[in-house]
């Protein structure tokens, strides 16, 4: 009678654990090593001691609302009514959830590319829709709009983006929100962009936040999580934002899902947006990690995959054997003391290209020990 | 294409939002006006200096879930395993939406009793599932268990439970359990039993929690909430309690809807919940509030109907014309600066008792204040 017959625990909580046992390196699960700001801790804790402890207002504190639509007017010139387009969650993995549940009926087909992040597939089938699922290919992952339009049915409602992308690194180009916008306009999709790692976008390119595209927004959902940008994963907080007509059924379901979040942290990141270089210095603060980790990694038998954006790098590894990733990340794990995540795990029929991802959200010093154990493979 | 056409903005929201729009008294919504233990948000501050802010495990932080257990076997008289039957929630809300999510399906009957807190049967339709209504009969509020017997049908698959009850105060009694455990063993139903308020039962009753009863809890989802007994209603801090082969599966779906839950408030709260004391003075705490509220209202033309537990007390109010409660609730808000919940809010067909809901979490002076505005009316 399971919704989810086929689902066991996430990759990210056995790569962890495993990584625990014995006692590896872990840059398998998506966060950092590091901490997060004191000055954003100490504005929570004034919130709590000045007693805001108790229902923030079910779409969220208009401050925080009102410094991302600030935000999102700076870096993507597009103005959002903090009233009525964006609602608070608690996550990134949340507000996508909520926009699911929002629209997908019994027999939808929602579009996911692969490889994709674990909680989409399982997120449409709890809602009893059908993922159709486009694999893209190693190793550079572009979408073939051919091919996408191909997939499209009557039943197909929603289709879900994500960029910069997680696992692999890449990034919606101009090309691509052409082509999204011209299906949209035909089929009147709902799309759900997933840009948690908005701010995570290197080498001087441009994120294409759905944000910027009036024509595509009109008909979308784009969420968005503090805790990967503001180092702060554990305190899952996040955003959606969607144009009013969307947003009102959203809210509908929110609104009795869980009805609020977290009135101190909402405080606390209210006051920490007013002070924008937190988020502007952010693509250069993970840019010099990427580059380090690339550096570093130059001494190992590993071959890096372009990573454009998010704080995950991909590393074909040289096969020595008929080895699976997934036996590869655990070996490594064990044996030289490294955790990295199979990116077979992030495709439905296990498609393995003997990749593995690893996320360098870590500190210098990590990264070097990192780099140190994997170079003896 | 509404999921759910007929839902507006919650009753909660609504009067509480008129309360600050005539300054009024805000008696409706429920949640304290005094504020939550200094200890605890001293617990909260320590584990995120420590650095604690990062995901927490997925099914909640070890510590906080064995301090439950510990609380359930001390106050329940049950073992609970915190490894496998207990799931840490963002909210009580958040917790009884995963269990409905995790089972209902198209199709599926879940038996409601009304007056029901207004998120039950979005939560069902959100699912494509069909809400059986069992209204309830003022003044007393007690189930029918043979009524309930005549609306099982073959695609009956749960009945919910609260108590004690939100907004009628009553409980579970003895004989309540008795037919509850009959139904489940003969046509094996589902329970989720919606313990939210679970430390504020008076006059030395007993706690009928479902956890006490093994027959029953073997099918049963339980929810509870930190934030409405330890004042802190804005932490959205909750959790759920099932057995093992119920809990794989509502994890399933958490893991995809949420992942993980606030790790610094877990921390804090599991390190709470050492002191037994701070559960323990519960009942007497709040059996003080709504006692002294009651001998405030004496001096009122309001009726208190019997308020067993919960902090909420029903009053009837004299009628001087044809006007409905919602009328009436809004009306003393208005005129007399006191909110209240009309209980019609409760019935989907708007039964109206012309009674209201008054919560008494709240501040001796608050109390008094209320009661002498409502003298006048
Ligand atoms: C929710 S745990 C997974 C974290 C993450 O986003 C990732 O590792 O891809
Ligand atoms: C989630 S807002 C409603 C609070 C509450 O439980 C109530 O007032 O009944």
């Amino acid at each position: 009678m399971s919704k989810l017959p086929n689902v066991g625990t996430t990759i990210f909580s056995v790569m962890s654990a495993l990584a625990a046992e014995h006692k590896a390196i872990n840059l398998s699960q998506g966060f950092p090593d590091f901490d997060c700001s004191d000055e954003l801790k100490a504005f929570v804790n004034e919130a709590m001691l000045q007693g805001h402890n108790q229902y923030a207002p079910m779409p969220g504190l208009l401050q925080l609302r009102s410094a991302i639509a600030e935000k999102v007017e700076q870096l993507y010139q597009q103005q959002v009514d903090p009233e009525t387009e964006i609602t608070i969650t608690p996550g990134g993995t949340y507000a996508i959830f909520t926009a699911i549940a929002t629209y997908i009926r019994p027999g939808d087909e929602v579009i996911i590319f692969e490889p994709a992040y674990d909680s989409y597939i399982p997120n449409v089938l709890v809602n009893g829709g059908k993922p159709v699922l486009i694999p893209l290919s190693f190793p550079d992952y572009r979408i073939n709009w051919e091919e996408v339009r191909s997939k499209i049915t009557p039943n197909t409602r929603m289709i879900m983006v994500n960029t910069p992308h997680n696992p692999t690194g890449s990034i919606l180009q101009e090309n691509d929100i052409a082509e999204l916008e011209k299906l949209v306009a035909e089929f009147d999709l709902l799309v759900l962009s997933d840009e948690v790692y908005e701010h995570l976008v290197y080498d001087g390119a441009l994120h294409h936040s759905i944000l910027r595209y009036p024509n595509i927004f009109r008909n979308s959902f784009v969420t968005f999580s503090f805790g990967k940008v503001f180092h702060n994963t554990g305190w899952k907080m996040g955003y959606c934002i969607a144009p009013k007509h969307l947003m009102q059924e959203y809210r509908k379901v929110h609104q009795y899902l869980c009805f609020s979040v977290n009135t101190p942290m909402q405080y606390g990141l209210a006051k920490f947006l007013e002070t924008p270089s937190h988020y502007l210095e952010l693509p250069s603060f993970y840019q010099q990690k990427r580059d380090y980790f690339l550096e570093l990694m130059r001494d190992t038998r590993f071959t890096p995959l372009a990573s454009k954006g998010s704080y995950f790098q991909l590393m074909k590894y040289d096969r020595i054997s008929d080895e699976g990733d997934k036996e590869f990340a655990t070996r490594i794990t064990r044996e030289f003391g490294v955790a990295a995540i199979p990116v077979s795990a992030f495709y439905e029929n296990g498609k393995d290209d003997h990749v593995v991802r690893f996320c360098f959200a870590k500190k210098q010093e990590t990264l070097e020990a990192a780099a140190a154990r994997l170079a003896k493979i």
